[in-house]
């Protein structure tokens, strides 16, 4: 059980943020802040792209020297990646100051960055912006700090539950950006979790990547996977319940449920705002013989252009979605696929292709679109999140840079 | 050796074709036959989709029973994907057509659909058309052919090369179809080679695989993958050369050559053809480990809707480029790499990242751009070809059935 509350990274107890500009973007907020009160358990999940941004580097390194952190530093307008040995000083220059100023080791401080690739960070401007965010740290911050992570976002993602671990009421916040380049193994998106719970900083980690399985790898927008991406969450225990250590522990599974939905209602926001995207859709594949299949099958199907670009004219061209299962290297028999634009069934098994066209249409006009693919071989499922292939996509990330 | 030549398919000796409208669309020609004076051997590559439509089917069927055909009778309009076993009746009864007309084993005939996905074949039109195109049949045909097999195409894709075999001028002549859903392991594009050259079955086949592994497997415009693509090649041995019958044999080198100069040539045409394209864009990787490395990081640069987009909007956005060999799943050392667009450099090695704006925007306004990328490891190199990804890809696609 868990519920939805207010106030983002800001809402569990102990934790202040802010966010401010100091200079990256023209006019907009481009640097965040937060900050645990107390020394909080830190776990990460971070970019598979062999080429990782200076900030990623950094943050493997910090959690590997101890799962222990104060506070997270993010700038955006500029990724600080493919920016070699200058771009690892940058980074480090952001968690020292930020360690200074709260007088703790600058390993103690993980630090985050999005934006274009290949620039040098303008670090001077960065460091007394730091300076402003800790002047202006409050327990009410969260939504500048949501703000001060958007780069082409067009609305801040901030989200916040609570449940019930050990008697005691646990809360736990997030924010999110990413609006484009999501792809599954995490894309230019950037999340940080806050949570009041008391935990072993093994668990958060295993409970964390489970998660993120299940939430940030499930989405995609265009395919490309960036340099940047990271999932950061820190648990400082201010809830006051016993450490969770284990799986097994009680009020383990209400926080790792709690963290899941966190986590997917994040994804979708991030989708909803997939750049150009007018209409959310969800690839259901059942009836694989594995999750594993099931999860390729829809992957391959919610990356195809062909598909988003159809649902985007509202065409129910169900064979493109066939097709794009058809080449996702799982192996199935075509026959006895069936599927469904929400309750309309456009293909049964054994190729029954008659079907309505216009009860077709009026599910593709919604702006929320399930389609559901049952391969009929097995009882295993997987669901993956995307929006449509829109002109606006590409009239967004044909100037990017400029 | 090789040159260029006349006529395409029509261009080697005893080979005529033709071109007809038959109704699967409103009034362009949509149906095309390709006929060989005398039995010809014959082989074929295929879709590697494991939804294959029916004429992929029916054809790697009567190739096997025997490597050998007197024709190819194709639709455009319709892909008989999806169809189940109406749909293979359907492939059945259109080589059985044309086989009677020619007086030969209905597995004598090769077919091919290409269209829309998960429609049965207004087969009785096609039959009369079969009847038509037949009657019209022309050793000038090749134009009319290649208009047949057009769907989304904006100009037709018509190659002929001549080289010297045993003494013996031998003609190699080609048509082509594609413009989208274009991707490596064959995607909606259809080729259809004659020549006059003597030869055998097997050396053929192995021939055109070598071929297509070069040029059709190299190109990709969307990265998505079809139900009905082949390669399929009639060689009649018109030309009167010494049956070709292995690699060793003088001659065969220079076969070879110009296939894979004919389907190259073919290839580029698709590319150029990219639905909604602007530009053509040559992405070569080099110093690789091994060749397919280099090809791997070459088709993910060139399936990056990111590049694809910043190239379209004449954006020198590098990191794109780096970040999609970072995730194309190679090992390689990101410092090491170097980027030239052109001749300008915009990466050197070691995140060398100083470059001329206005010197790489001048490369990225030209119709055809190269993009290279050296890995610095190995000597190993591979290209791909790709278009850029405009807002008139999304409007084409959108509603390509209504």
């Amino acid at each position: 059980m868990h519920n939805a509350t207010d106030g983002g990274v800001t809402a569990p107890k102990g934790f202040q943020a802010a966010g401010v500009h100091c200079g990256i973007k023209k006019a907009k907020k481009d640097l965040a802040l937060i900050v645990s009160d107390t020394m909080a358990t830190a776990a990460g999940v971070f970019t598979q792209n062999l080429v990782a941004a200076a900030p990623v580097v950094l943050d493997k390194e910090h959690l590997a020297v101890r799962p222990f952190a104060r506070a997270v530093v993010v700038n955006s307008g500029n990724a600080n990646a493919c920016t070699g040995e200058q771009g690892l000083r940058d980074a480090r220059a952001m968690a020292q100051k930020t360690a200074r100023l709260l007088n703790v080791h600058s390993t103690d401080v993980l630090v985050s960055s999005t934006g274009v690739i290949g620039q040098h960070l303008p670090i001077d401007e960065i460091l007394a912006g730091i300076d402003t965010a800790f002047s202006g740290l409050s327990c009410t911050g969260s939504n500048d700090a949501a703000e001060g992570i958007m780069t082409t976002d067009t609305f801040l993602k901030e989200v916040a539950f609570t449940c019930v671990v050990d008697g005691k009421k646990v809360t736990l916040g997030g924010i999110a950006k990413g609006s484009g380049m999501i792809a599954p193994n995490m894309a230019t998106m950037l999340a940080f979790v806050t949570t009041d719970l008391a935990i072993s900083p093994a668990l958060l980690h295993a409970v964390l990547v489970d998660a993120t399985r299940k939430s940030f790898n499930r989405i995609t927008v265009d395919g490309d996977t960036s340099t940047n991406d990271m999932v950061l969450i820190l648990a400082n225990g201010a809830a006051g319940n016993r450490e969770l250590g284990s799986v097994e522990d009680p009020g383990c599974r209400e926080f790792s449920d709690a963290l899941e939905a966190l986590l997917v209602k994040l994804s979708k926001m991030i989708v909803l705002d997939g750049e150009g995207a007018t209409k959310f859709i969800e690839i259901k594949v059942k009836g694989a013989t594995t999750e594993e299949e099931a999860e390729r099958a829809a992957r391959s199907v919610a990356n195809s252009n062909l598909v988003k670009t159809a649902i985007n004219g509202e065409d129910a061209n169900w064979g493109r979605i066939l097709a794009a299962v058809g080449y996702s290297g799982i192996t199935f028999n075509p026959d006895e696929v069936s599927i469904n634009f929400g309750d309309v069934p456009v293909l049964q098994r054994h190729y029954g292709i008659d079907f309505s066209e216009e009860c077709a249409k009026k599910v593709l006009q919604e702006k929320e679109i399930v389609i559901t693919v049952d391969l009929h071989q097995g009882t295993a499922e997987a669901v993956f999140w995307t929006c449509d292939l829109s002109k606006e996509y590409v009239a967004i990330n044909a100037n990017y840079r400029t």
